[in-house]
């Protein structure tokens, strides 16, 4: 049985779910499943004897709950007609057994949405919940677990939003959002000192100037040229104790990166850095176990 | 250093890469990274001084190769002067070290494309790499590791063909190409012969029937049904040992499915499935490590 | 005066008019002919003066209705303000003179969607009519009359529907969700058995496998390779008659092929064979009389 | 064995098929057709052994040709390395065997494109044959055969060039490109008068007014208002007749429609119709028989 | 304090806003503002903290006014939930101060669409406002002001109606709404008869034949061969004084083309042009400042 | 005759011509004006006789030049086969009379591709010139010119980039590349050192903290809470003066905004702003005159 319900959710599509690009995945998501129709149900349940469903959206792990709206999303689209109830809030811990959402409408579009909707959800509430499991290995201490590009290809703005959602921090967005002074940038500036003057002229000035260095020398260069933010990368902490103190008294802050995991994020916490990005958060997190039971359906 | 080259690659979209639905999954990568331009490149590398780079796309630890005729397609989107060659084929083994494809041109370009089509790559062959490790699981037994539909959104069809060339087996790829009567469709019909029989009936002839069960006496009446593929969810293999023999004498074939890891895989193998489907071949793949390495730049 | 109406529509996109697909139809559709606007309309009727119109569309002929809800969606799409009321379920067989639709709104809104959504209606229904008369001309015998892939591009999902609503069956809905082994795969495996033998191997497991056959020799050489079902390709009525009994006596089911019209399909049918294809239903149905009458506009 | 080719075409999409909506109808049909792979050809012909066919399209019954450019599309956007050779022009008449097209290519790549070709040259051949048959009707009379909107939702601007390749003119491409005040909108108005006069005043200055009239009194209303085309509906022969003499006499064309068939055409040739619209032309057209016959295939 | 409002507006996109086009429009249009979230308001206003406002779309200048329904299809498209009341129409002329919108709903919202509702407001209703200083300059002549084809790319549609709104006139949609056949085309064709004999008789019949001329010499060749308008370009009023005798003598209508401006228009209206196009109306007008200002926000 | 070419233009998109929204917008652009065809060239010059021709973009006034690579863009997606040779640079300031590009190829393709081709260049090179005028406004002083987000929906990445080509800079692509703190959010956040705090906190860390302020306290404020941007908004530059003397002293840098003109920025560039932002860069830059010539045209 069903726990009372709050409040109905106007499941028209907005916020995140509303952007256009957002939009563009649902419909490539919903085109690839359901694009040909669903034989199975077609063929046996009967298109007369039209039945309503009630279903949840269950966790089956503890987890950090991400993508409700975009679930809410998908099931409207299939089917505007269904009545979709809010149980959770993006961003909740929540145990398993939670309610997360519930749906009630046509069992045959509950069908077809289920498969869709879940692989949204269980997706990005994996990144949330890995994003909550990186927070909570530097808490305590002055250090952000922060995100990377390398997000799945046509999901970043959900990835972030999740990482957002799980406890750590969003890096630049895309290469438009940003300056980060790479080797490669350097060479072809003849140099940091060079590289990062010409950046400071050029770029947007909404932007800070973030270079990377991998040496105590370099790094002192980039500091003399006035770098807001470092990145060490690949460095052990143990290193970073070093350029730390050296960068903090030169008034910047201090990025690593470089195959950060839960067993070593802590150390480069406790290191100084400021900041930790790590690709792990959206590149790795495996789908959470969530699962969609259907109540007893009724004619 | 570079190895001999055998030839050079047409880069223009063909086969996966060419598929409408890849494309717009490929627009939409690009949109999300490239989308505002880099201000970085675009600050640093002024725009007169047109520099050249090659660029190797490196695996960083052994794994199945896939994606590659993305990664061209993504290269060739953002520049078609871009001239790529190839040097391994998707589906292979390859140890730590080993070079996938090289990338000549602007080296603006390259840097502009390399993490989208990093991203496509690390990912899918991430997937092929673990259907690799499943397909080895059960080796020497009958049975064929199967997906599911527990794919990313937008991604079906590119993580199947990576299923594929890691070693594993497709089950259906929608909704509509498959007949899988579940619980909710047995409800519906009023029982498993009257839900075998319409199936038989109204659905499209190429496809096979095949029903889920979760007891031997609805074994034994979807059998009599003349049912072609039993789905045997959440069993142990001891359960699987039993229903498989009935299933057998019969002459349909067996599936089993819920919750199968790498650990699990091969007593279930071993129990007489023939086919084992396996959503963690594509929810909980986690990304592979390759890497682009610029060689050096000449002018 | 219009008869009583029973329920007004939920006009939103649902069902089949709510696919990716199908939408994406629609948009080009009211692109092509209202994307410049109502000359006519925005030139004679001026602005201030906005008239409401009811408009009832009705069949001119007898015929099998198909695509009320793209209709629908037509109007939805061009002005959601339009109430819609069915009159008619796609599938009903209906006389001279029945009454579909009922539309009430803006009379420039409906003139805008008139001739978009009777487009559709008519060659939609034009399918379905074709396939009730196939199925007619079948009845009684065992024989499914089914569809091919001979479709209008970009309206399969849409006839493959009609088809099913005028009495026939659908075969694979494209290249993805049916194995069908023709001369060109048989030369290329060097055989009918190495491909039968490949297929099995690597093809989908949902799905049969069948072989295109023609003549007596490769047809039992199928049939000894556990072909499950067989393609007659352009054989006479007393030839299906043959080979049928062959093939059914190894428990395979037959299909034909090739120029099958009106006046041969019964022949066929009476032939044996489990399946006959008509690329007829689908690319030479004409179009079926259906307008749109406007009732007396009030102000 | 083929006959010498002169050229080979250069397939980059150009011309109708580089427009913007065509390509989005191609985009469509491959998708619907090709979107899931063909498991057929990948179980049976293995990816290591690529090989070359040479096929050519067929013309199986005499026929106006027309669609070849699509075809080249839908062929260089499937594998941009299939060679295409034109071997007939749009608009030719053919007789029975006649090669249109000649592709060379990957065998599988050539597969995966032939039915969706196909599609589009029988169906547009279809209405350039049935232009053909139309024309030839009023041939020798001052009458010209035109077109409708009643296309084939999505095809507009195909079946309109197919029209006039196959001898007939073209109607208004939709509703920004003509004016024609019908009755709703001379009820709107107030009166035939009126409408012309509003027209004349706010449509824009390119486009003549043509106004529908059913009977002699209405046509006279609006010859006095100077309307320059009168559209007249549903007439027999000898109605038009006598209408014509006096529209002529007045210095307007005259345009006749309503389920004008080619046994009924030539009367209104001969009654003064200066223009006879057919919906026919586009709505019923069936498609033409045109096949891919492949040439023994190559390794 | 706001004034009393009368209706609440159906914000579902209808009418102009509705055309796929222009949805296409907005969907970039949102996606390049929106696209990455709004980094601003996520860090400051924190989520759980829904605040709702009241917003005013003000005129702080004298305009004509359009655009309004695309900023109302705007609000929608970012949050449907959003209430939009209607408080001026599109084509006033108001002046400095007037209220022309008010939307009401989550205060996030509202900021995040402000900017590309004001950016379409502001350019239409600058195109709007420069017709209407083109109308008046021609007030009490015969002749009329029309547009160009110089508009904006992708904003065709609602330019054309922006200029309607301020009292011009539209000139041909595209290169399918009117016959305008300028040197090229008769150089193409071997001189003025013989273009506008092609032209009747290829063309669809319901355009106008119209030929731009550039002596009175080719002026005179063009009536002889009946062409219904001659455009005169970049002739001085002088000129076309006496052109314009010669056409209307014989029944032509007289444009005049080439540079026009605020300052020459009505000396060319007085000349005797019944049509004079400006690329000015679309292509100068500078964007008309309209804001956005919020009431007092409540929680 | 043409003045010697040097290099033949790649005319495959790239760069800021290859970017998603980019192509979508050269499609709506193209499909607007050449979607139903060109009804003049198709009935004029007959199909048979193709053309070629050779035609030179020329500016008639003294201006920056922005926007060739899409004008080529243009021309390859109508035509691949035209041949475009480069005859000058983005950013290049030419004077009257100067050739930009030149294009050969088929004479019907050319006048298709001919309207939008100069639509997009004439626009775009009309933002450059603005842009290089207000950049020659405060040459010499330490102020930087930089556009706002009052694009044109749709352009911003285009007129983002005309605007470095003229000369000035960038201010934050969008939402989610600048953090800037405006009164409403301050008020939600209960004020202006708490806003600061959060923005701090939450917002991605490559992105400085800017703050709008109106008053000499308020100021005061936002330095002390280490905003590192100030905006000032609507003060006279006497008011600037005071203000930037305070932010300098505290390191922050000053920006200035609020209808400034070519007529008062220098007063604010020497009042001591680091930073002009000037919607009018995009929002009223009229269209420059750029015509293209068609040479003599050869069989």
């Amino acid at each position: 049985m069903l726990a009372p319900m709050s409040t109905v959710h106007d499941a028209r599509p907005h916020g995140l779910a509303a952007l256009p690009s957002v939009m563009r995945l649902i419909e490539l998501a919903l085109d690839e499943d359901l694009g040909r129709g669903d034989v199975t149900t077609q063929a046996t349940v009967r298109a007369g004897a039209v039945r309503a469903s009630t279903a949840e959206m269950v966790a089956r792990a503890p987890l950090t709950v991400f993508g409700l709206d975009i679930a809410a999303a998908v099931f409207h689209r299939v089917d505007p007609s269904i009545a979709i109830t809010r149980r959770a809030t993006d961003g909740d811990r929540v145990g398993k057994g939670a309610v997360l959402l519930t749906v009630h409408g046509s069992s045959a579009s509950l069908l077809e949405a289920e498969r869709t909707a879940l692989n949204f959800v269980q997706r990005l509430s994996g990144v949330a919940t890995m994003s909550t499991r990186f927070a909570e290995a530097v808490a305590g201490t002055s250090a952000r677990v922060v995100d990377t590009r390398k997000t799945t290809p046509g999901f970043r703005v959900l990835e972030k939003a999740a990482v957002l959602a799980g406890g750590c921090g969003n890096h630049r967005f895309d290469l438009g959002s940003g300056v980060l002074i790479k080797d490669n940038h350097v060479i072809a500036c003849g140099g940091v000192t060079a590289a990062v003057e010409r950046a400071r002229t050029h770029a947007p000035h909404p932007l800070r100037i973030e270079v990377e260095v991998d040496s105590i020398a370099q790094l002192r260069e980039a500091l003399a040229a006035k770098a807001e933010i470092v990145l060490l990368d690949n460095m052990t902490p143990e290193e970073v104790t070093e350029a730390a103190a050296i960068a903090h008294a030169a008034g910047a802050r201090v990025e690593v990166s470089g195959g950060i995991t839960l067993a070593t994020v802590r150390a480069y916490a406790l290191a100084g850095a400021d900041l930790i990005s790590a690709g792990a958060l959206t590149h790795s997190a495996p789908s959470v176990d969530i699962a969609l039971d259907f109540a007893e359906a009724s004619a």
